[in-house]
This record gives structure tokens, C-alpha cells and sequence, in this order.
């Protein structure tokens, strides 16, 4: 990529190769991922580290800092509304006794903000922080079918990625699928992303009724669906209601 | 304060009027706390929300962006001990339906890395991210009386902040508790922090056998400690297992 002329461009730049999927990456990996030269990248580097926005690892490498997450967990996107969910979050991972997600939608993302998980629950992909496109989850596909008209179109538009077999890549289909969704006020997406699992999902609407965040269990593909979905559509509207929502 | 020379200083400094007893800030806020004038705050605000680590609100004061947070999640110090962590803190919660709490040491602060809570949990004052001085609560005690020697001499020396009647206040009073957690090998800080409640906490260690964080349980101060007790020791046990740390 090019790098910003700006400073705080450069390190933001510089910030942004950090990814769930590289999480520590070699002044080399930095440099080469921010477009900056490497004496620059050091530089920037070095005075990132002073702040402990980033932190040297033990190898030589470099991963976020803990006074970024210090910072990150003040904001009250994650924050609010984490707070007030992780009690119903709880009480939905004592029922099912599979992974529970909390999921915002982020532009043209699936941005999950919390996620519990017990000892039994089947493995999978996503952890905190982690983004997927809307198309391909239970909790992005509510998050879609409540989305204003134009983020819907642009999805539409898009490619839609494919993950599995099963995963919706058509704009035909997915159109179908979102209405469904509006229909049921839940979303079923099966096999989607693994094809050892499903995952089900309910909004979460605020006092004002819109729809600003999605729930869901992901489980193994073999389970019934009458054991799991009462229970997520009903911690949805939980915590819709601790939020202010009166149906 | 003045206002540091560099501009990821000044960005940095400007951040930092964050913290969680003001999670939003107004321009003249930000002005004042970071030292710089309204101007030059202005713009550096400017950039920051178009880089999204600030985000404005609707009524025009300004909150730590939600970019912020999804680098912050990255940070290992956070990420690789919450995502391990967070099933046997499930599994605590469960048996002992109060508020659990995972926390490291961060200097002479005790920093909460996550915590669990139910709806019938006693209402407590730490959120996910908050600091607390290391001699006042539970995991700081046992964080404290396995830290370094010189990071107990300093909180020895310095001066010991009292939240109600019952905080250990002098260094006598507070070196001999140490003794006594490291004799016992878990912490019960009683109504140190408020007057309704304990809490009880037990060491993390990895597997060279450091304690890397405490793990506590926060109930209503008539609660029986035997009640507890046993559960948080077990609970710290079997975290210490998965990272690990063979006893």
C-alpha cells in the first residue's frame, strides 16, 4: 500500500497490519504491510512502543499493547452495550451450553464484541474483535436484513464470499434469505462458514426499536434446532428489553 | 500538564483524558487535560475521528472510537489469557453465582482483563479495564505478594490510598498480609473496597511456575468464606493447569 503523509496517518497505517490473523508481525512484516521504508517504520515504531501502544515481544516482534486495549475498552460501542448483555449472554450459554456471540454490524462487517464459551462447546472460528461478512453468519445476516437499504444493496452488489458448499453467493438468494429473516425475526445460517456447524441468531433492538445488535449460539451441525433457537430468540428479547425496547 | 512535543504525543496524551470515570469528553475537556490549546486540539480530533479512534457523539463531545477497540482486543496481554481463561470463569460463576473477576498486574495497579456477573451478583464498582490499586482488593494482594521485591517496596513506600474504614492503610499492616497470602496461597480482601463486600482470590501461574494473574470471586459481606473459598482456589488451580503449570 501507500503510506499516509501524515504522522498520526502513519501510525494508524502502522496499527492496521495488526489483524486477528496476524496479531504479532516483524518490523520486516511492518514496513512491508504499511508502504513506509524501514528506518521510518523503526522509527514510528520505536515511539509507538514508548507509549505502549505496541509492545516487543520476547522474539524481537511486535503485537498491540495493553494500554491500547486499556483505551479500546473505554469506548462505548464495545463497552455499553458488552456490559449490559454479558448477564443474558451468560444465562443463554447455561441453557444451550454451546458458544454465544454478541455481533454488531460495522459498515459492510459482522464485528463481534463478545463471545462466551464453555469447555464443551464445539470449537470455532471467531473470537472477540474478529470480523466476518454479513452474508455468511446467523448474526450478520440479522444484522443485514435490519440494515438500512443502501448497506443491503451494497452487499448485494458485492461479491459474497464463499466459505463453504452451503455458504449464499448469489444476490438472488440472499435477497430471499433477508426477507425470510425479516419475516421470522431470526436467522438460521447452516454450514455456512464450517460445514461442522450452524449457528441461530436474534436481534437485539434499542427504546427506539431499531436493531443494534445480534445474538447467537453456534452448533454442531447435528443439532436440533427446537433446542436452541426458543432460547436465543428469547435472550434477544431480554436484552432488548433491558435496553428499552417495549414490542 | 504540558503538552508533549511530538504529534503521536500529543495524540496519545489527548487519549489518555479518556479513562473510566470519563469515557466522553468534551472539546474543552480535552483541551484542558491534555495541556494543548483549543485549536490545535481541535484538529488533532479531527484526525483522530477520521481514523475512527475518536468517535463524536450526538450531542458533540467525543468517546474512544470503536477502531480503538478492535486494535486493543488484539493485544496478547489481553487476548491469550481472556480467551483461556474465559471457560473456567464460566464454570466459577456457575458454581458460585457472584461477580468473577480475572486480573493481571500492570505496575503498581491491579488491571481487570475481564470480569463475569450475573443478574442476582452484588452490584460492584470495577468494569473490564478499570484499575484499582494493588493493596486494596483481593487479586491486587495476591498479584502484590507474588510480585518482584522492588514492586512491593514500592507500594510499601508509597502511600497507601483508603477506601473505607476496613483498607489496609500502613505498610506494617499491609507486609504482614502479604505474608499471610503467601503462606495461604489465596487473598481475602474484606470490605477493603466498599463496606458490603469481600472478595476472595487465588493465584494464576504459568507454566514456569510465575503467577501471572489472580483470579476472584466478589460476594456480599456476610457470605460464608467457606462458601467461596474452595471454589476460587480450585477455579485458580485449573486455570494455572491449562496454562501449563504443573504444581
Amino acid at each position: 500500500m501507500t503510506a499516509p503523509k501524515s504522522l498520526l496517518g502513519r501510525a494508524f497505517a502502522l496499527l492496521a497490519v495488526f489483524t486477528a490473523q496476524r496479531p504479532v508481525a516483524s518490523l520486516s512484516d511492518l514496513s512491508r504491510g504499511c508502504g513506509l521504508p524501514l528506518s521510518t517504520t523503526h522509527r514510528l515504531v520505536r515511539e509507538l512502543v514508548a507509549w505502549r501502544a505496541l509492545e516487543r515481544r520476547p522474539d524481537g516482534r511486535y503485537a498491540i499493547g495493553l494500554r491500547l486495549w486499556e483505551l479500546g475498552v473505554l469506548s462505548p460501542g464495545s463497552r455499553d452495550l458488552r456490559e449490559r448483555a454479558v448477564p443474558f449472554l451468560e444465562d443463554l450459554y447455561e441453557v444451550t451450553r454451546h458458544n454465544v456471540q454478541l455481533a454488531i454490524r460495522d459498515d459492510l462487517d459482522t464485528l463481534y464484541v463478545e463471545r462466551l464459551s464453555g469447555p464443551n462447546a464445539v470449537s470455532i472460528l471467531t473470537r472477540t474483535g474478529d470480523r466476518l461478512p454479513l452474508h455468511a453468519t446467523g448474526v450478520g445476516l440479522v444484522l443485514l436484513a435490519n440494515a438500512p437499504a443502501d448497506v443491503r444493496q451494497r452487499v448485494l452488489d458485492g461479491p459474497l464470499k464463499r466459505f463453504t458448499a452451503r455458504t449464499i453467493t448469489t444476490a438472488a438468494k440472499l435477497r430471499e434469505t433477508l426477507a425470510q429473516v425479516r419475516r421470522d425475526d431470526y436467522a438460521v445460517s447452516d454450514r455456512q462458514i464450517e460445514m461442522t456447524t450452524y449457528s441461530v441468531a436474534a436481534p437485539v433492538r434499542d427504546a427506539s426499536g431499531e436493531v443494534v445488535a445480534a445474538v447467537s449460539v453456534v452448533v454442531p451441525a447435528g443439532t436440533r434446532r427446537e433446542t436452541v433457537l426458543p432460547a436465543v430468540r428469547t435472550c434477544g428479547l431480554a436484552l432488548s428489553r433491558e435496553l428499552g425496547n417495549r414490542p
